[in-house]
């Protein structure tokens, strides 16, 4: 507000458009704060302070444009709780997301950055409900390994676009939502990719523009107890993922899922580019818990060209109890095979502010 | 709060003076969130996610002290919503501002690191409002080339003074006030900087304090329809800038708006150091759009010995559309010559929280 | 609101215990800005604009789960007014602390990063509060030298442990409390340590995991005019301290203070590993302001090995004037004599919100 005063004192006026003064807050602070402890088999592997969900603070405002027009922004930090960093220490500030847009009887359209259609589907038919948990499913074996952004920044996320256009239809009939998102091709600081050219000449230089303009698609179709989606996403690699799952709910408390996805590399990899991954999953309501279950594989891991090594199988069986509709305690147990195995066992407790 | 009690508990007492509790919250959170689509002519240039003003999430207080005197503060994160980082990449946490100080009958006196005198009060004298937009003239045209902080960290902004002491006077008279910012001469992590040296023996090594104390003094006038500024600003590395400016409002929805500076680095660069700048804009309110235009020259560019070359000049045409008084779609087009020409137009939405 | 809406909408339905939905807002956001402007003798000291006091700027939230249960949760960026940066341009984003956790009849326990038993208790028997301010003895003197955290990366700070569970017991018989923080031994990005190996073979080499279980305890009791603490601490490199201290009130407005601490390097330090700091303050309320006092010793600083000359000798006073019970002017004084001296003098305002 002061600014505000100082500022028009100093310029006598200011173009009411370019200025921040407003009557009132219109902004949300939201967030989730999830810090557990876990341990993983193997040698010098200690017990950790970790999480199982991402962690975010966010800001978000709707403000009602009139005729059904809303305008809608979303700031969300990721931050790991057990050091105080953000995201991985390396990722944006607003690794969430950072977007901007209208809402209307046309549906959602929204600019900046986010989750991809496909990657922002797929969570609700995965049974650890998208969260990056180790004994969860969404970051690999649900993708097949992919990754919707290859050439941002080293140790960035894999799972959104930058300088995205995204698209959401309303809900068609009660039933059938369709998602687009588009990015453009600008560079984005990606270090070099060998890809299919050497060290001398990677085939992506450092700070490539994209080889193809990346996109994602996807559409759901829900109705009482069944729902299905189907996904096609391509990367600025020229990387394709094609996607298909459900739900379904034969008594109210239980939830089952199964999702199918392949990913065909061939554009940017010589050995094995295609990588097909499945997921099998349950949830079931039980009192004040959640109990949540999965098995799935992907095979082969283009990093080998032996198939038969380079099969991943993952088990997970996880419990959550509810101490309000905001916080839980959860426990999750894991084991996953590749070329070698692991386990991983871990306790923790979930909060949403 | 809880994490006062828990201090509270474990020492007893704290000192009143130095101890977060207070009864309630004194902060509102604002902010801008602006991304649009742009294309830039020339080869190897794909239309991009961008933004035309600054992006911004902030959060400012002010509290009454009694007998006219308040408290302020301010703290602006800047952001690039295309991508989620901070603003480049590379700038301070709160790049737009962060400033604590006291306001009374004797004016506003802040300390921390925010605009200059001279740059806050030009943006009321610019036709893009003072925004970063290609199509506006604030950060290049409007300064004559000229950064307030030459010897800050690599990727800083060029318009700012960090560890300053900020003085605005009351507005006096209705009509008048000064406004002077002094910064201390303390290094502040700048990468080495030639001028008049050599690469072996820089003029301004890394890490360098200020050849000579910074400071940038404003003086404007504003009555009725006619509002004019005068300004001097002297940077870390003893280069000077003068300008001088004002606006007329001939009928109410117009908005005429003229501005000259001189730039003179004469104490760090050998060739052409001197660069003139001038801008003429024009607003027109229009229903609920604002027409944006503007032409500017700069020359010489001091990169050039030849000043016939080195001239720029940069034509600009825009609207914005109000869809609220915090929600606006605009449209931006703009030609800008120096050595080489290019064309940008660009379309996007502008949201105030 | 609009991001679940359209998740929503995509999804057909989400977990509840994985969503970040709720009612209302549960979020307090708190924070300090202190600013001032300081001067060190010396050669090439120019007059800077520093603080007095960490700046803050924090997000926290108590939600009660009923039977007198209740989770929090407290997110702190920590900055540097005078560039806008966070804290030492090189720390956490969530610097202050980062936790969850549960608080009932058995006390508090929390996960994350925050400050250790030790540290945050020692905090309330130092004249300046446990501020880092130049005057103050709490980052050198009070705690004899010692860093809480060795293996952290370069540039962290010195009090905290990431990884790590808190837990304080209530308050018992209305005088003693316990505090408890355990930290695990992964690894955490900390650059190589000599200690007791070489250039070659450093004890620590990049990245190391602990050589001991870090852990922090401290016990306080307080009543009446006296209040006193004993605490433990041991970190990462085995390196250990023992404190004690009080305070005591003769008459309401003064409070005196003294503690004592020893640390023990032996594990990663060949010459001079112990080294011992005591500090006598005292705090005395005149009117609207507080007079802080301080005299503190520390010896031998084991970067030397002669114990005569490593010596470190601190005088200091300071003033707060406040302005109201949320904002203050300070001014502080203080001469420190190691192998050298300097004096050192500021005056600042301070600002909670």
């Amino acid at each position: 507000m002061k600014k505000s005063l100082v500022a028009l004192a100093l310029t006598g006026t200011l173009a009411g458009a370019s200025c921040g003064v407003h009557a009132q807050s219109s902004v949300s602070i939201y967030g989730t704060l999830d810090a557990g402890i876990a341990n993983r088999s193997g040698p010098n592997t200690p017990t950790v302070v970790g999480k199982r969900d991402n962690n975010k603070l966010g800001f978000r405002g709707v403000e009602d444009l009139g005729s059904g027009l809303k305008a809608l922004f979303q700031l969300e930090i990721r931050y790991e709780p057990d050091t105080g960093t953000i995201e991985s220490n390396s990722r944006p500030l607003f690794q969430g997301q950072s977007r901007v847009g209208l809402q209307g009887d046309f549906g959602t359209v929204r600019l900046g950055r986010g989750l991809t259609a496909f990657q922002e589907t797929s969570t609700g038919y995965e049974p650890w409900s998208g969260m990056p948990a180790v004994a969860g499913y969404q970051t690999d074996l649900q993708v097949a390994g992919y990754t919707s952004d290859p050439l941002s920044p080293a140790g960035n996320s894999l799972n959104r676009f930058s300088n995205a256009v995204f698209y959401n239809t309303p809900l068609i009939a009660g039933i059938f939502q369709l998602n687009v998102t588009v990015a453009s091709k600008e560079a984005n600081n990606n270090p070099a990719i060998i890809g299919r050219g050497t060290a001398l000449a990677p085939q992506f230089p450092a700070n490539s523009q994209a080889a193809v303009v990346p996109y994602s698609v996807s559409a759901t179709a829900t109705q009482g107890k069944f729902s299905a989606y189907a996904a096609y996403e391509r990367n600025a690699v020229d990387t394709t993922l094609w996607s298909v799952g459900g739900w379904f709910k034969p008594i109210e408390p239980l939830k089952l899922m199964a999702t199918y996805q392949k990913q065909d590399q061939e554009e940017s990899v010589l050995i094995n580019p295609e990588t097909k991954g499945w997921v099998l999953g349950a949830n079931y309501v039980l009192g004040a818990g959640l109990i949540r279950a999965g098995y799935g594989q992907k095979r082969p891991d283009n990093q080998f060209n032996d198939p038969g090594i380079a099969k991943t199988r993952q088990y997970s069986i996880g419990y959550d109890y509810n101490l309000s509709p905001r916080t839980y305690l959860y426990a999750d147990a894991t084991r996953k095979k590749a070329v070698t195995a692991f386990n991983f066992v871990s306790v923790g407790i979930h909060h949403n502010f």
